[in-house]
């Protein structure tokens, strides 16, 4: 890592882009910009507004530096802890961006510091197995993500993604008349030899039907199933992307919320932030130390590592597909904004780079903490075993039991897998053990039991005042024939929830699983057992 | 204005969306924001990030007070002339948008104040004709045409503009398979009969396509035209968008930059801002101020008014447009930044209204300062006449001759209209008039000589170190069928160049046009009168 200069150049992946995407022109404007650096050059072309009249002078933003010690609660230890970063109208030597290059119009490339920062950033934590990869600024991974849609997907296409997806990345899809193609998890996220099954068997299973040139994944702490994918697995979905010619977009915005392995039943844990570089080497790989020939797309944002409302994130990819999408960036939606991109870029050059990695190795633990706590919880309320020793068919992880109830016939209400990454815990509910699931499924006029159980679960979980996400919400999206459990092909009595552990405090979590529990047990017809 | 009660509301325009904005699903978290609100609700649900690890504190701007006084660069009269403006992270009484909400996740439509703010400020200075318009924040009005060519155009539709027309516009409905259909421009920009003269032979012009539902333009000050529409004007094209059916599309990011009339041959004019209700009552009206219906989109900004960076502007709309755009705000983009939200928000609500109409009122004057010292720069090089007193087909404005060169017989190179709006002067230039072009127009070979003629000027304008924009560049896209000048029915011996004075200083300017003088006097065959 960090050394790419004999590493290949991107190969040709231009028949991926879509017609639209490759009908965009060059901006007219770039005969302009040939003749702009002549000495001397006057030039009445540009309409930009003079920078005088910014009424803006500069900007101080008073921040935590990186070095920061985080309570429990998740503030700095010392009140007085604080770094002053100011940003000035003009440029100054030691800044990275002046307000008056910021606030300015640009180019849709973004600023040029900050890109080289994200390049070098990339380079050393990342390590792309290509040389020539390019950075580009986004608004963040929706943005990133509506702009390679726009760029690879036609309607009718087929867009693979995880058994269990993000929902919002699915709404740009649908509308386009594209659909989903679900491959089927574990523990790991989606299984290689599922997907070389799906390509290989491609025209007897979707015949006349275009075959697939796109995967879609959250590979960190995916949401909602928090499963993050290690080395060894990307390797073996990178080759079977290779071998069947298939472009990876890796969403990767928890990619710095990775956590060690949950231990059951510690509670005094002590969360104490490791050096930038145990940090760095604790992270799973991304998809790109495999990519040898360019053809993933990761998107990165500071959504979840400094504050969603930066709306800022670039596109980490060959160049062809960045130059495909500045032209799309310029028309649509031009550079990030330049308060986030002054802000975030003069922070990062205070901080440095072992500054930033310290700052996420300490932000990590927080989210950790926060894991172990919501885990804590659910061992509370809940009597846990390991699923590898109990017979329950797909449960990985901890299996939870009405709390005192567990005996060799006990039933099993849910099992999860503690995540080592994100910010959900992904509860698959085993309908099929409860009395009042059996009752539902006997209904013959009901089409869906397991969407009609886990609506009625979710209704008495949001009375009993908690509210949890639906699993419904993240099933992909495969037309208009498929939408019931059963035409889905999907788990017979089985129902998921996601659970989010980030923002609620820990008497919260407590509380809140608490409730969940009395209306998990009496949905199974058992009586809480904490309550006797 | 200011009192819309008595109003009608938007009538159903429901018919205008195109399959992809009708085919979007409201986000399933309806169901889950439903229950929010529950008193003792535990939420489990939403994956937000913990404020307390955004690392900001709070942040100052140091910004000019709205009652500044600008010096003749645009600089502030007295160097400590500053008002800071703290926005810090929690909320605090006479704050509009803290940055521990700016910074968060929130819903597309971006935050409450901001938008109250902005609907409060659009009914004050432009009182839309109807009752129940809506705000929609979004990142500037690039992205704003965007989401309005995704929400009405179909792949092959007409999109109807003004004959010069706005190239990033272009771009965006080009790649998607729409083509323009221009309207003949005078003075005041579209020519109300000529659009219902189209609109009445459409099946007979265009036979076999589908009727034109859009109309884009650039009401004030127009780029590249530099045309201003009066009431009117206005009145006369909205009542004939009625007629047809057609949404207008009011792109209006100069609306703040109106200016008197050029006074010819004044050089101490002195610049003096207004009161804001003097102000506010020379601006010339919206759009809106005629839409009864609700079938004007307007597109406001922050760009030319506190700077292009910020991207932030704001839909005025009808609910039913309002509410799909949001649906595609949540997926594609997700609201402006939050940097930019507060930092607009808090500075607009430290001005007041009043004072943010002040700091308009003292800002146009520095762009109406720019507009004379470029009319005074062409007065310098050329000699000027009105247009009204030479008989030159379609000039409108003033006539520039040759220095020292005019006399009944002498020969007019370019006319143009000093522009009451915006940033930008568009040059006519009378290719006819020049035995250069003749020379070119005899030459069978040559398919364009109109714009072979102005590639040979604009080259030479940059060699002489002076850079224009070509009119080419502003043409509306009408098909690969009509490509030439001949071909699209262009004016035949006629070409443009677009001069943008809102950047260099008056000696550039002054410099910069005897360049252009010097290269236009010798294409039309005249030795440069000034340098006899």
């Amino acid at each position: 890592m960090g050394s790419t200069q004999r590493l290949p150049n991107a190969i040709d992946l231009s028949h991926h882009l879509n017609t639209h995407s490759k009908s965009r022109n060059a901006s007219p404007l770039k005969d302009i910009l040939a003749f702009m650096s002549y000495e001397g050059m006057i030039s009445l072309a540009g309409g930009l507004p003079h920078p005088s009249l910014f009424p803006f002078q500069s900007t101080s933003i008073s921040t935590y530096p990186s070095s920061v010690v985080l309570d429990a609660a998740g503030m700095p230890k010392v009140e007085q802890d604080v770094l002053n970063v100011t940003i000035t109208k003009e440029e100054q030597t030691g800044q990275m961006i002046s307000l008056a290059k910021a606030l300015q119009y640009g180019s849709g490339l973004g600023d040029t510091s900050l890109r080289e920062w994200a390049r070098s950033f990339t380079d050393t934590v990342f390590g792309p197995a290509y040389q020539d990869f390019e950075i580009l600024l986004n608004s963040g991974n929706t943005d990133g993500w509506c702009k390679v849609v726009r760029l690879l997907c036609e309607p009718g296409d087929f867009v693979i993604c995880e058994q269990h997806t993000y929902p919002s990345a699915q709404a740009l899809w649908i509308p386009m008349g594209c659909q989903a193609i679900p491959v089927r998890m574990d523990g790991q996220g989606i299984i290689p030899e599922e997907l070389e099954r799906l390509m290989e068997n491609w025209e007897v299973l979707h015949p006349k039907t275009k075959r697939p040139h796109l995967l879609y994944l959250v590979p960190v702490g995916s949401n909602p199933t928090g499963v993050t994918m290690l080395g060894a697995r990307r390797k073996a979905i990178y080759d079977a992307c290779v071998k069947f010619d298939i472009i990876i977009c890796e969403d990767d915005p928890y990619s710095f919320l990775q956590y060690p392995d949950y231990q059951t039943g510690t509670t005094d844990l002590v969360y104490e932030a490791v050096t930038p570089n145990v940090y760095k080497a604790s992270l799973a790989p991304s998809f790109l130390a495999y990519d040898y020939q360019g053809r993933v797309i990761r998107l990165d944002t500071f959504s979840k590592t400094l504050a969603p409302g930066n709306r800022l994130g670039y596109f980490v990819a060959n160049p062809m597909f960045t130059e495909r999408l500045t032209r799309a960036t310029e028309v649509e939606t031009q550079a990030p904004s330049g308060w986030s991109q002054a802000i975030i870029g003069n922070l990062l050059s205070s901080w440095g780079t072992a500054g930033y990695l310290q700052w996420l190795s300490t932000l990590r633990l927080q989210y950790q903490r926060r894991r172990d706590w919501m885990c804590q919880a659910i061992a509370s309320s809940f009597d846990l075993r390991p699923a590898s020793s109990f017979d329950l068919p797909g449960a990985e992880g901890l299996i939870a039991f009405a709390k005192g109830s567990f005996s060799s016939s006990a039933i099993p209400i849910f099992s999860f897998m503690p995540p080592t990454g994100g910010m959900f815990i992904w509860a698959r509910l085993n309908f099929a053990s409860s009395p009042r699931f059996a009752e539902i499924q006997s209904d013959s006029s009901c089409k869906d039991p397991e969407q009609a159980f886990s609506d009625e679960i979710w209704i008495k979980l949001a009375k009993a005042l908690v509210l949890v996400t639906p699993g419904s919400y993240y099933t992909p999206w495969e037309g208009l024939e498929r939408t019931t459990t059963k035409e889905m092909g999907r788990e017979e009595g089985i129902g998921y929830f996601r659970l989010a552990f980030s923002l609620t405090t820990k008497e919260e979590m407590e509380i809140g699983i608490e409730r969940m529990a009395m209306v998990l047990n009496s949905s199974w017809g058992i009586s809480s057992g904490y309550e006797k």
